[in-house]
């Protein structure tokens, strides 16, 4: 047993599933196999407990490393910030100077609030939004974060969160006076979103990930912002995971169409927590109608790092770099799938890539794929996320690794043995038998 | 006006409220005077945006800072994770080293889990309490945040909160299906708590601060230990802002009565935003039964940080320090009254301790002493947190300082010309005056 999956199974006895975030958790790429922690980690290299070298193809710090790990320009402006004091009685000017950047960055947004996680970023927008338009009850699209005002969702029918956030999950210690508060509508279906606003009148906000997977079919987008003009909801885009990877800001601009407010996380920051909700000045202005208040929002390191990172990406044009570095993987893997005649499906915007196999034992082969890759050095899941870290020699790489590994892949499918290639149990996938 | 007003007024257009932390309002101190923002800050020294020097007699980073800002110690502990990648796609080994650490500090608990603000921490703590007791209804006292399980206290009967929150605060944007899911009771009265049990028998959780401002009465928090040992409810202890003030870990270690659940913040990472919640074993399995997750809970600084602030308070016996700061600034004020005939309250754990002025105009009196201060190099407020960044000579200067201005004080309320004095308005005290 490797280092890393000593500590993890100690980690188990001491923290409830082993650590904070369910997409780091050994048991989703490769149980008992997997390396789980890390010693140090620089551009898209990671070294893990047993001074193992690594290039990351899996998830680059869950989508939050978008110039790679450890940047130096990031690190050095955040550097500066701690030895000025990341934390003061009075305040960080750089808050000010960060909500200036994302308001200009956002034309149709005013105003600004910040927080230090996605969910919690979440959360306080729906605050925010539910005082605006004092009508409490919410219509969603996608995931959101592990906050009661979304886990209520399934309360009423507990399988409301399956096409959103996993299957077989349980709303367990969510209060059962939120039942029914949180209606879900399907993604590039405007007929449900239309059937929830008839049926209830006190939907005040909708809140949807404006992409996520596939793209919007046309005017989608255009339809849901109608709805919320037409019944007076305020209208929240999720950017955490969308948002600086298509577009210095919200891939709704790529859309051009505008909600009340938007929620940034994950790469705001290049992996420092930073997380920030923007909105037009009269939604904003309802924030002061209630309390949103929290220490720690304070600190001084995510607003530095927010500035450096946008600053940066702004600078080298990142998002041009992430879409044909997502571009020219997914043609690799597209053109290996040729080659071995294996059937696979690609995917989601370039920055952010799925890969899956059209097969049966589906999972089977991913954890196969995850598997031998491992042992070439590469970390693989089945999402991809593109970071200014890699080149274009760093792609091909991968790929030409890939290579023998998709011909193991289609030997084993032909011979009927994956399974039996596996040193390990397989990926798990849903939520319920992580727990 | 000075720099940092400059910036606040820019702020207030472009950030509802101005900044993040209602305590971090410069109203709250001295309107149209404060300093406001901080452009470098090192023990318990700040320089404001034009470069005038403070000593910190007011919050220490809203209690944050408990080994001083910018601390050598932790900040190079920090500076070696950054160095090493802040950010993984694995986990951070810290994360479960601070998790045995935080349990070997606290016999009664076995298992830990991290967030990074305490609002966020408590809103886990009461997922992982209701989950575990199977029964969703809260009974409360003291200050928990801005989540929506909290604020709901307010939606019943909107004075609930006035003895632990603020006094004024409307709930909007808070679900009205959360009316009477959480009750108050109040401190160091177990007949409230009996009461509201004996009324419900669906409250599992009872959630308070083990101490803030005055002591427990003798048999207090034994009697709420037994209350929710009957009723089979979990019991939380909010350790956020009492935490590593008076020994190694919570404050109620001092008293000897122990929790199913305690929430730590604020001082762990001596400003650096990290959160924990530590549990028995049993309560905290409960937290695999819901679904509690978030990206930026896995960053390496937090855990770090806290390692490093932790090892640093344990090897300097920093609490006793903290107590002895406090113990001579309370005796340096009762002296200073008497000399001037002032009649003073000084309440509070002595390494968190509060001044107020019995006075009818009370709040004129501490606006007159934060702005006379303030022209002496000295940022006070009513509370003041101690630092081991103090030291005697730090305190018997502080109290020098505020000799004459006492003298200030008690010749204006002699002469009746407090207002007059004033160079502004007024703090402000409440909350619905702050929106």
């Amino acid at each position: 047993m490797n280092s890393g999956q000593k500590l993890w199974h100690e980690a188990k006895q001491i923290i409830p599933g082993g650590g904070q975030l369910l997409s780091k958790r050994c048991e989703r790429f490769l149980p008992d196999q997997w390396p789980a922690y890390y010693n140090r980690a620089k551009g898209c290299e990671v070294w893990d407990l047993d001074d193992n070298r690594y290039i990351d193809f899996a998830q680059m710090g869950v989508g939050a490393c978008i110039l790679g790990y450890a940047d130096d320009d990031v690190n050095a402006a955040v550097t500066d910030a701690i030895a000025k004091g990341n934390m003061c009685t009075l305040n960080a000017p750089e808050e000010v100077e960060l909500a200036k950047t994302l308001v200009e960055l956002h034309p149709w947004a005013q105003m600004a609030r910040f927080a230090r996680t996605g969910g919690e970023a979440c959360a306080v927008a729906i605050r925010i939004a539910r005082a605006a338009s004092g009508k409490g009850r919410i219509a969603f699209c996608g995931y959101h974060g592990w906050s009661d005002w979304y886990l209520a969702a399934n309360l009423s029918e507990n399988s409301s969160l399956d096409g959103h956030l996993l299957p077989g999950l349980e709303p367990h210690g969510v209060p059962r006076g939120l039942t029914a508060s949180a209606l879900p509508f399907r993604y590039n279906n405007l007929d449900d979103l239309e059937e929830l606003m008839a049926k209830h009148d006190d939907i005040g906000v909708i809140i949807m990930e404006p992409q996520r997977g596939s793209a919007p079919d046309p005017g989608f987008l255009e339809g849901v912002r109608a709805i919320a003009d037409r019944t007076k909801a305020v209208l929240i885009f999720d950017e955490v995971t969308s948002g600086f990877r298509m577009n210095l800001g919200g891939i709704h601009m790529t859309y051009g169409v505008e909600p009340d407010i938007a929620v940034f996380g994950k790469a705001l920051g290049n992996g420092y927590p930073i997380a920030a909700i923007i909105g037009r000045r009269q939604t904003m202005n309802a924030a002061q109608s209630t309390f949103i208040s929290s220490t720690m929002w304070t600190e001084r390191v995510g607003f530095t790092a927010a500035l450096a990172t946008i600053e940066k990406m702004r600078a080298n044009n990142v998002q041009q770099q992430l879409i044909a570095f997502g571009e020219r993987l997914n043609a690799g893997w597209e053109a290996l799938a040729l080659k071995h005649g294996l059937s696979i499906h690609v995917d989601g915007i370039p920055p952010l890539t799925h890969i899956s196999f059209n097969h049966p034992d589906a999972n089977a082969l991913q954890t196969l794929y995850t598997q031998e890759m491992l042992y070439r050095g590469y970390l693989v899941g089945a999402a991809v996320y593109m970071t200014a870290a890699y080149s274009n020699a760093v792609l091909d790489a991968f790929i030409a690794e890939s290579d023998p590994v998709f011909g193991t892949i289609s030997k084993a499918v032909k011979d009927g043995n994956v399974h039996a290639l596996l040193k390990g149990p397989e990926a798990q996938t849903g939520f319920k038998r992580l727990t």
